[in-house]
């Protein structure tokens, strides 16, 4: 097991970059029962670490990918010029401060990074690719995979675990399921459940995919072919969705490309450009059938289902601190969305505090350095500095408890909706 | 040539049904010089009409499709129970009432149902389907065209031009490029010119309609087969910006087929379902070449581009009254879109009423028959019910004249902007 800097340059103290990283491989060598009731036979994961655990394992911090995410989230890898998705946020004084804290990542099962998914050879079918063998996933899965993660890191309680859009539902996921395992959760641009249009979108995406003569049945690795156009397809509908009108308007307006109407089929105006380029680009790095399993996970997530639709009592087992963020222009998933989740925690008299920040990307906002959302989500994070230097531990002991039903009879603590976190937050 | 009851029977005088209706071809034996700068050598157009024109032909109204309209807009053909697209507000005492107007409704050239377009042969190349070959047309060539079948039907001002979406954009055309022409231009959940947004929408469509195997470079009747996988996804992501997310939620919401996860890629939630089956359907019945010029229409179309951006001096030479109607939850073309119009009309000095409306159905609002939005559309015709019949012609002198432009000099009329029109255009 390897822990620390053995995946960090020496040069990362030295900017606010994690530097050069070395991903690696966790290997399960152990069935895995799935919310389907079907079962993975053995299952690898492949995550990277940034920053050191200290002794008592109380800094870790987990960051949970969404749909098109995985283990690179900071730095580099050798030769690469393109930094880790979340680089703005992760590293030596960052938000996510590797100086303070040990940060986890980790490709999901059922991607295509490197962890087991659809790509990866079928024990139980001569080690052919899976393909549309392998199995749905659920959130609730993933969350209990990354909980046998944090086992095999000696991690028994994460001092936080965050995540954005698909990521914002592991993270709360685990609030949920493994109440005595975190102490804050950071849910980002994401939702309680995916909404009708949601998942019409996802089914345009899907069918995308599954229509594409080249899918063939999710068999394309074996007829040594891949379902380039759906995937392309699927993804401009989705950028489309995670762009905000106003993102787009200023990005592209109605520019054309060559300066007139060309009147044919070739690309006119910009978007359009922008569009198939992104498309293109992701049809030669994205597995098809991973696309299908990461949309589904989203439909189905859905936490209150079980509670006949009360979100209040779905999320009453958490006893964790929440950071709850959204972003103006996001319309996949509006701040009204987030909202639900904050006024559940609320209602509860769960401690959360909620900003909705004003910003242009739309979706994607999540994933830049916007000033007020990075340094709350530094604020957030940094309270509990406090806790693993040992101060403060009475003030905020009901972080730290289990799970106890009569809290929720306790007075409201720490709740901030619609407002900047506190400056005593954020300090 | 034909005019009046001719195709409606017997019957609807008796109910508010213009009853059995008839299309007929109208055949142009002339060449036309398109915006692209080719050529079609003729052409025809499928038409329906509804009520009698008057004796000094003063009572037409045009009726303008939308993307996957036509000409059948009211009505029944024989042996079929579908009605006519625009039933709703077409008819016997409807708000576009059959009694006191001729209503004109044509399939536009470059379409699939009846008129000259892709699906027709092509006299240039041994009557083949042009297919691919038909060129692309713009929203100032259908109102062209529809100039020429009003001298056709000798009708030398229309009383109004009506349309929604795509429609609305012909009749904004129309009081530009016509002013002499038409007394009323009634633009509905329309826009001066698409967004990136729209545009973006529009190009994953054609991306699924050009990248289907199936569609053999729009020569698919040739190879016997039709691009029905391109076609479904293009309708699906259509659909998906036709409603509001609200409306989607109330009609669907999260409610699934089988009232259980199958955990597959059948049809789960309802709202899969729904968009599979519009897909499907429509997707048998439409030409996959008019889709592309379709859109391609939507995007080129921008009356101001010929004025540096200036969406006033472009409406500068209308002379007409307007009529702009917007739908708060139409996020396809909101209502921002159609003020924009309004606010260059009122800086012109032009009369224009202005109605947003409260209706929960998304862009589709404008075929609703929603009360305030038809009550709104019958004022405003019927205000010049009196000009027919030969009243306020003094009152209202100004919609009849031709173009002047001092007119801009003069003091506002009649501009009533989110508000509600008055009761004397109701009237």
């Amino acid at each position: 097991m390897t822990q620390g800097h053995d995946n960090v340059d020496a040069n990362a103290d030295t900017n606010d970059s994690v530097g050069i990283v070395t991903p690696r491989m966790e290997s399960f060598e152990q069935s895995l029962l799935l919310e389907t009731g079907r079962t993975l036979p053995r299952f690898d994961l492949m995550i990277e670490t940034y920053g050191t655990l200290n002794s008592d394992a109380s800094n870790a911090i987990l960051i949970c990918h969404a749909l098109s995410g995985h283990h690179h989230a900071a730095g580099f890898h050798l030769g690469e010029s393109k930094a880790g998705w979340w680089d703005s946020c992760i590293g030596p004084n960052k938000a996510i401060d590797t100086h303070k804290f040990f940060v986890v990542a980790l490709n999901n099962i059922g991607g295509c990074n490197g962890s087991t998914g659809p790509t990866s050879p079928n024990p139980e079918n001569d080690n052919k690719p899976y393909g549309p063998d392998f199995p749905l996933v659920t959130v609730r899965d993933w969350v209990k995979v990354q909980a046998l993660l944090a086992d095999r890191l000696d991690i028994h309680i994460w001092h936080a675990i965050v995540g954005g859009s698909l990521g914002g539902m592991q993270a709360l996921q685990w609030a949920v399921d493994y109440p005595n395992r975190l102490k804050n959760c950071v849910v980002i641009a994401s939702t309680p459940k995916l909404s009708a249009q949601n998942i019409a979108f996802n089914e345009v995406a899907r069918q995308s995919i599954l229509s594409d003569p080249d899918f063939h049945g999710g068999r394309f690795l074996e007829q040594k072919t891949l379902p380039k156009r759906g995937l392309i397809l699927a993804r401009m509908v989705g950028h489309i969705t995670y762009l905000s009108e106003d993102a787009m308007k200023q990005k592209f307006g109605r520019d054309l490309k060559s300066g007139n109407f060309l009147y044919g089929y070739d690309v006119e105006f910009q978007v359009e450009s922008y569009l198939r380029y992104q498309g293109e680009q992701f049809s030669r790095n994205f597995d098809a059938n991973t696309y299908l399993i990461m949309t589904k996970a989203l439909d189905y997530f859905d936490p209150a289902r079980d509670f006949e639709g009360n979100l209040n009592k779905a999320l009453a087992p958490a006893t964790c601190r929440f950071l709850v963020v959204s972003f103006t222009t996001d319309w996949r998933f509006a701040p009204s969305r987030s909202r639900e989740i904050v006024d559940a925690l609320i209602s509860n008299r769960q401690p959360v505090s909620y900003i909705e920040v004003d910003a242009p990307q739309g979706h994607d906002s999540f994933l830049f350095p916007i000033p007020r959302y990075v340094d709350s989500l530094r604020g957030f994070l940094g309270t509990a500095k406090a806790n693993i230097l040992g101060h403060n531990v009475t003030k905020n002991a009901h972080l730290h408890a289990d799970h106890d039903p009569s809290r929720a009879e306790q007075p409201l603590r720490n709740t901030v909706q619609n407002q900047q976190v506190t400056q005593e937050q954020q300090s």
